[in-house]
C-alpha cells in the first residue's frame, strides 16, 4: 500500500537518448560499465531529505507553497508519512542512497532527551523501510542551525551550555548514522561563523571548533564507526562569515588541529560558486591534499548571491567536476548527493521527480564524458608535456638547492627562459569534443 | 636643486581640523602621542613606488595618460630622475618609509646579469638619497609578473628555468632590500596561480611554491637579514585563481610547509574585498594566528571586480582595521603602506600629493578612533561578558572531555540553553561614537 | 497604560556629542535648523512596520528567534497589541512617520472580502492611535509577495485571476493609505519578475504591469489621493530577475507607458548595492529625470548577495546620499524610511531601539555634512569649472549642429584637445572635511 | 604570396563529429540548412580585429606577450601586414564577416586630419583585400577610449572640443564603414560614463550623449547608409559606471531621445554577465522591444569581475541565446561577432585559429539545438498553456478596466486564485534533450 503521493507516476527507467518521456533516464543506466565499474557504483547518488521532503517552499519574502500531506512537520505521525513518501520516491528513482539531518526526519520538540527518543523512534522506522529497499544511507548529519538555540553557533557558541548541547546532539546523530549503516558522517557548520567581529572572539571560537571536531573523531573510533567524517565548506549564509569558508580554509584548519588524516571534505558546487571558485577548483584542491571525501553536485545560479541549491543541469561543468573526481580515483565511501531544491513555484509531485531525473541524467552524461577524456588521455598528455622540464634530475635537484647556488647558475649559464604557449583554447576545445 | 616637478607645492604639514588648505594634514600630526607612542611610529606610512611613480596611467582599454618627465621608463637616467622626484615627494609628505619592486626602480632590460647590475646601480643611488632623507625602506619586493617570461608564474612555472630565474631574482631583491636596511621583504604571488585547471598540475605547483618560500627563509637567515618575510594574499587578478587567495589560505599553506613561525602576512584591503572579506576580517584572522605582519591600507571600489588600489578615505572602515591592529599589539616591523593609485584622469602633480595627504589623514583619524575605543574598553568589556560562561572551570574542562560524557551531563542536568542577544546594533552604534 | 514591552527604556532624546547614553541622540536634534528647515522636516523619518514588528527573526536556514508577545501573527487581538507596541516605539523615538504593508498590520486569512474587512478594522484602530500621536503615515503598500498565491507575481501573473486579486488588493491598500492621510503610496514589485525565462513571456508581463500601474494612477486621481505614487527598484530577490531592476530601468518603463510625470521612485540603498550601483548613483539618476520620490536609507552588507536591510551606519556614505537629495531640492512628500532589520540574534527590546537611534543619528550626521558641503559650495564650484567650456555659445551651438559641420571645423581649426585633470582625489578629500 | 604567419596550418573545414583534428569544424557546416536557411546565413560570424590582431597580450599587471610580426603597431607598413594576416585568417576560417575599430586598422598618430588620411589609406587597402575574399564587413566603429584625449569620455566629455573631436571621428568611421559596405555601425560608449559623481554632471552629459546619437542617426540618413546603428550595453569597465549599463537602460535612453526606431542594440554575453544578467535575458529584453540588432557571443568568466572576452564554449548557454534570437526572427543585418581574446599565455598562431574554430563550432551546435527546440515547439506550447487564461476575452477586458470594477468582481465572484506549478524543472530537462 502506498501513500498515493506519486500516483500516476511510473518508475524512472533508462530508455536511452531517443526517449522523449520527460521522466525517463536518457543517459543514466545504472548497470552500464564505465571504466570498469557500474555507473551506479561510480556515481553513488543520494537523495537529500531536506530539500526534497522537509523544505516547505518558503523564502525570505514568503511562506510555504508546497502544502504536502506531511506538512506542517510538527507531528511524529506525519514524520512517518514523510518517510513513506521518501522511500516511494527512492524506489521510483532507483536511488542507491539518501542522506538526512536529524531535524529532517522528525520534529524537534521538547527537551534534549525527548528529541533523542524521537530520533531513535524515527530512525528505527526508517531502518525498517531500508530493509525493504535498495536505498542505503550515504550520510547523516545534525541540524544545528535552524532552532533558535543555535543562532550564535553550535560548537563555537559563546555559551558553553550550547557547546554541550551540540556535542550531545552530534553524538546522537552519529549513533543514528552508525545504526543505519551510514557510509559517512557530515558536519556542516551552519552557524559556525560570525555576524560581526564586534562581538566575536576568533581565537576562542577556533579553539572550541578544533576541540569539538577532535571529539567527534575520537568518538567515531570509540564506537567503531568506519564511515568518513566530513566537513562541508561554505563561505557565508546564513552567517556573514562561515569558518569553513572553502576547501583551502578547511584544509588549513584540519592541519592546524592535526586532523588532516581523519577528516575529509564534502564539497558543494553551489558553495564553491559563492566562494568565488569553480567547482572543479574545490575538487582539485581537496584531491591535491588527499582530502576529497564526497560531493554535493548541485548548481547555484551564477547571478544569485545566495544558495539556490538547484539540481545540476550543465553537462560541460559537471563533466569537469567528475574528471577531477575520477582522476583522484573516484568515490570510495563518498558519493554524489545533489540538492534538488525545487523552485518555489514547482508544486507538483511530478516536479520533484523531474528534478531528480534531470540531475541524475546530467551527472551520468558528465561522468561518461569525463571517463572518455581520461581514457583518451589528451589532457594528461598535455599536462605531462607542459611540465616535462621538471622531470629532468637537475630540475628536481634545484628544489633542494638554495638561492645563492641557483643565482650563480643563472648567471653562469646565462639562463634566459622563453615563454611557451599554455594552449588553453586547444584544451577547452578538446573538452568540448566529449561533452 | 630640485627636479621642479612639484614646483609651487608646499610641504604638507599638520594644521588641525579648522584647516581648509587641501594639501594640509587635518588629523595626521606625526608627533602626537596616541596610546603612549608617536602617531608616526604607530602608522609607519610607506609610499608605494609603483602606483605613484611607475604606473603611467594605462588600463585595459587605454594607454598612458600621465606623461611624466621620467616616462617612458626605459632609461637609467630617467630612472634616477624618478628617484629624485620620489624623494622630493617623500619630503613634501614627511613620509617615514617607502617600498618598491625592482622593476619600479629601474628598467628591466637585457640579461639577468645586466638587470642585477642596474638594480645595484639604482639601489646605490637610492641609498645615497636615503642618507639625506628621513625616509626609510619598509620593504622591497621582486616584480615577477610584468615581463612576459612570468606569464605562467614564477616559482610555480611549468618551466624549471623560470623557477631558477625567479630564485635568482628574489635573491637579488633581498640583497638590495638588506643593503638599504629594509624592515621587511615581501613576496606577492603575482602570477602564482592558474588561468585554467586544464593545463595546471596543482600538486607540482604547490610543491614548487613551498620549496621556493623555504629557500627564501633559509637565505634570509644565511645573510642575517632581520626583516620579516611577508606573503600577500590576493584571490585573483591577474590570474584567474591566485594560490595566496586570502589570509586563511596562506596560513594553511605556511603551516603545511612548516613556515608558520617564519613568514607573516602583508594584508591589503582591496584584496580582502575581492576575496569577499572585510579588511578587519583578514587582519583578525592573521592576528589570531600571530601572523599579522604589515598592511596595504588602500581601498577597493566595492562595485568594481578588479583591484582599484585607491587611497583609503572611509574613516569608519579604517578605524575598525586599526582597532584590530592595535589590539594585536600594533606594528613592530610592519607598517602602513597604502596604494594611492591615482585615478587615470588625475594628471596633475597636485593630485599625487592630494591622494597621499588624504590617505594619511584618513588613517590618522582611524587610528585615533581605534585607540579611543581601546582605551574606553567598551568593545572588550562586551566581549568578555559575552563569553563569560567559558571562564567557568567546568566549561573549560568540557573542552578536554568527550561526547559521551557531555551527552550524559546534558541529559542528567536537563540542559536547555536559552539564546541571549548578540547586541550587534548597540556595538555598531558604540563604534560610531568614536569615528 | 502601556504594553510594558519597552519597560525600563526612556524616550530617546537629543543630548549632543558628549553623550555616552547608548539610546540618546548625539546628532539628531529634530528642531535644529539646517539650511532653513528643521532637521525633522528635512529627514522625515519613517519607521518600517515590517522589519521592526512583523519579522519574527527567521532566515532561509532557521526559524523565528524573537518570540515577541504579539507573535505568532495570526490573530487580530495580537495585531492590535503589535500596533500598541509600535506606537509606543514611535513615541520613544519621536518618529514623525511610519509605513506599512497591509500584511504587516493584520493577518491575511480567509477570502479577499474578509481580508479587506480586517484591514479596515486594523487601520481604524491605527487611525485612532495616530490621533494621540505625532506620528503620521509616510506610505502604505500592499504585500503581494508573501502569500503563496503571489508566487508567480501579482500584476504580471500568468493567471488573470491573480491580476484581478492584485488590483483589488491595491485598491484596498490605497483606500487605507488615503484614509490614514498617507503622504505616498508605494508599489514594490516583490515577485514581479521571473525565475526562468523558459516559462516567461516578457511581452505579456510587461503589458500587464504597464496597464496595472496606469490603473493605479487613474484610481489615485479618481479618489483625490494627493500622495505620490512610487515604485521601488530592486534587481533580484526574491525573483531571479525583478522587472524594476534599478532606477534607470524603472524610468525607461515609466516613460514607455507615459507615466513619467505621474510616478516617482522610492530608492533603497540596499537595492542599489545589489544592482551594482552606489546609492548616490541611484539618487542622482532619479533626480536627473525629476523622479526622485522617497528613500529607504538602509545599508546592505557589501559582501552579502542578499538584502540585509540594516540600519544605516556609515556617515560618509549617508552624507553623499543626502547631498544629492538636498541638491535636488530635498523631500517634499517623500521622506527617509530606513529598514532597521535587527540581526537575528538581537533579541532584546533595547536592540530595537538602538537600531533606530543609531540609524537616525547617522542620517542626521550625514544630512548636516551634506548641507555644509552645499553651503560651502566647493563641489558645485568644481563642477561649474569643469564644464565651463560648455557655457560658450559656440559649444552650445554645436549641440544643434551636425557631424559634417563639426568635422569641417575640427579640420579647419586643427582642434587637438588636451585632457585636464578630473581632480577626483581632491574632491574626495574635500568631502572628508565635512563628514 | 602569404605572410607565412599561419604556415603549416590548413583551412578549417567541416569534418563532422567523428573528427579529432583540433582545427576542424565538427558542427559548423556553412551550407547545412537549418530552419530553411544556410547555417552561415543564420550565424553571420564576424572576426573581431581588435582582440585577434590588435591586442598585444598586455593586462593591468604585465606587458605584451604576443610579439607578432606586426607589433608594435605604430607604422603603416605593419598595419598593412596586419591586414594581410587578418585576411589570411578570414580565409582559413571561411569567415563571412569581420569588424573593426579605426584604431585597430592603423595607428592613431598626429592630428585629426592625419588620422583621417591614414584611415582612408588603410580602408582602401582593406577594401582591395575584400575584393579578393568572401569576407564582408559586419560593422565598423570608432575607438574613442584608448587615446588619452578620451579619458573623460567622448560625447559626454566636459570639454566641448572633445565632443567635436568625437563627432568628427565618428563621421570618419561611418564614412569608412559605408565605403566598405558595412552592414552596421556600432557605438560602444567606452568611457561614456563616470569615475566619480563628485565631478560629474549627469544632466549635461545625458543631453550631450542624446544629441550626439541623434546626429549620428541624421548623418546615416544624409549619406544613405542603410546599415543599422547599434549601441552596445556594458555596465562598467573601463569607467566605474557606463551610461549604456544594460539593455533596459539603453532602451530607456533611446526612448527618451525618440530614437527607439532608429537605433538597435549590439549585445555582448560578457557585458550581460557583468551587469548581473544572463545573456538570454538581454536578448529577450531587446527582442521584446524590437531592438535586437546584433550580438557579441563571447563568454565571460563567471568568477572574474572584468571583461574576459573569451570565445564561447558552453553549448547549453549558447543554445538558449540563439533560441531567443531565432524566436525573434533571427539576424537580418546583424550577426554573430565573438571576441576570441586569446589567453595571454596563448602565444602560437595555432591558438588563434583554435579559439575561432572552437567558438564557431560552439555557436553552430547551439544554433542547431535552438532550431530543434523551436521546431519541436515544446517550450512555446508550455508558454501558451501557462498564459492561456489571458486568452479569455474577459481577462483581456480587465486590462482596460479599473481598480474599482475589478475589486467589485473579486468580491462578488469570491475569486480565490490557486497557484499552479511553474514546471521549471521539466522545462530545464527539456532543453537538455537538445543540447
Amino acid at each position: 500500500m502506498t501513500t498515493g503521493f506519486f500516483d500516476g507516476l511510473s518508475p524512472a527507467r533508462y530508455q536511452g537518448t531517443p526517449a522523449t518521456d520527460p521522466l525517463a533516464f536518457r543517459h543514466y543506466d545504472p548497470d552500464e560499465v564505465v571504466m570498469g565499474k557500474r555507473m551506479e557504483d561510480h556515481l553513488r547518488f543520494a537523495v537529500a531529505y531536506w530539500h526534497s521532503f522537509a523544505w516547505e517552499g518558503g523564502d525570505p519574502f514568503g511562506g510555504p507553497t508546497f502544502e504536502r500531506p506531511w506538512h506542517p512537520q510538527d507531528d511524529m505521525g506525519r514524520a512517518k508519512m514523510k518517510a513513506d513518501v521518501a522511500f516511494e520516491m527512492f524506489d521510483l528513482l532507483g536511488a542507491p542512497f539518501f542522506c538526512w539531518h536529524d531535524a529532517d526526519l522528525r520534529p524537534e520538540q521538547g527537551s534534549y532527551a525527548e528529541n533523542l527518543a524521537t530520533l531513535e523512534e524515527i530512525t528505527d522506522y526508517v531502518g525498517e523501510k531500508m530493509e525493504g529497499s535498495k536505498t542505503k544511507l550515504l550520510w547523516g548529519t545534525a541540524n544545528m542551525f535552524s532552532h533558535r538555540r543555535w543562532m550564535a553557533g553550535a560548537s563555537t557558541n559563546p555559551d558553553p551550555d550550547i557547546f554541550a548541547y551540540a556535542a550531545a546532539t552530534v553524538k546522537g546523530c552519529i549513533d543514528a548514522t552508525h545504526k543505519l549503516g551510514g557510509a559517512n558522517y557530515v558536519l556542516w557548520g551552519g552557524r559556525e561563523g560570525y555576524e560581526t567581529l564586534l562581538n566575536t572572539d576568533l581565537v576562542r571560537e577556533g579553539e572550541q571548533m578544533g576541540r569539538f571536531l577532535s571529539m567527534v573523531v575520537d568518538y567515531k573510533h570509540k564506537i567503531g564507526f568506519e564511515g568518513q567524517i566530513l566537513v562541508e565548506p561554505k563561505p557565508q549564509e546564513p552567517s556573514k562569515h562561515q569558518y569553513d569558508y572553502d576547501a583551502a580554509t578547511c584544509i588549513g584548519f584540519l592541519r592546524k588541529w592535526g586532523l588532516q588524516d581523519e577528516v575529509k571534505l564534502n564539497l558543494e558546487q553551489g558553495h564553491a560558486i559563492l566562494a568565488g571558485h569553480s567547482f572543479e577548483h574545490e575538487i582539485a584542491v581537496a584531491a591535491a591534499e588527499g582530502m576529497l571525501g564526497s560531493i554535493d553536485m548541485n548548481r547555484n545560479d551564477y547571478q544569485s548571491g545566495w544558495d539556490t541549491d538547484q539540481f545540476p543541469n550543465n553537462v560541460p561543468e559537471v563533466a569537469l567536476a567528475y574528471y577531477h573526481i575520477l582522476k583522484a580515483g573516484g568515490f570510495t565511501q563518498g558519493g554524489t548527493n545533489f540538492d534538488a531544491k525545487l523552485r518555489r513555484q514547482s508544486l507538483d509531485p511530478e516536479d520533484l521527480i523531474a528534478a531528480h531525473v534531470g540531475g541524475m541524467d546530467t551527472c551520468a552524461r558528465g561522468l561518461k564524458a569525463a571517463a572518455a577524456m581520461l581514457e583518451d588521455g589528451g589532457l594528461e598528455d598535455a599536462l605531462a608535456e607542459r611540465y616535462a622540464g621538471w622531470d629532468d634530475p637537475q630540475a628536481q635537484a634545484m628544489l633542494t638547492s638554495d638561492l645563492s647556488a641557483i643565482q650563480a647558475r643563472v648567471i653562469e649559464q646565462g639562463i634566459d627562459p622563453q615563454p611557451r604557449s599554455g594552449r588553453q583554447e586547444r584544451l577547452e576545445n578538446y573538452v568540448n569534443r566529449f561533452v
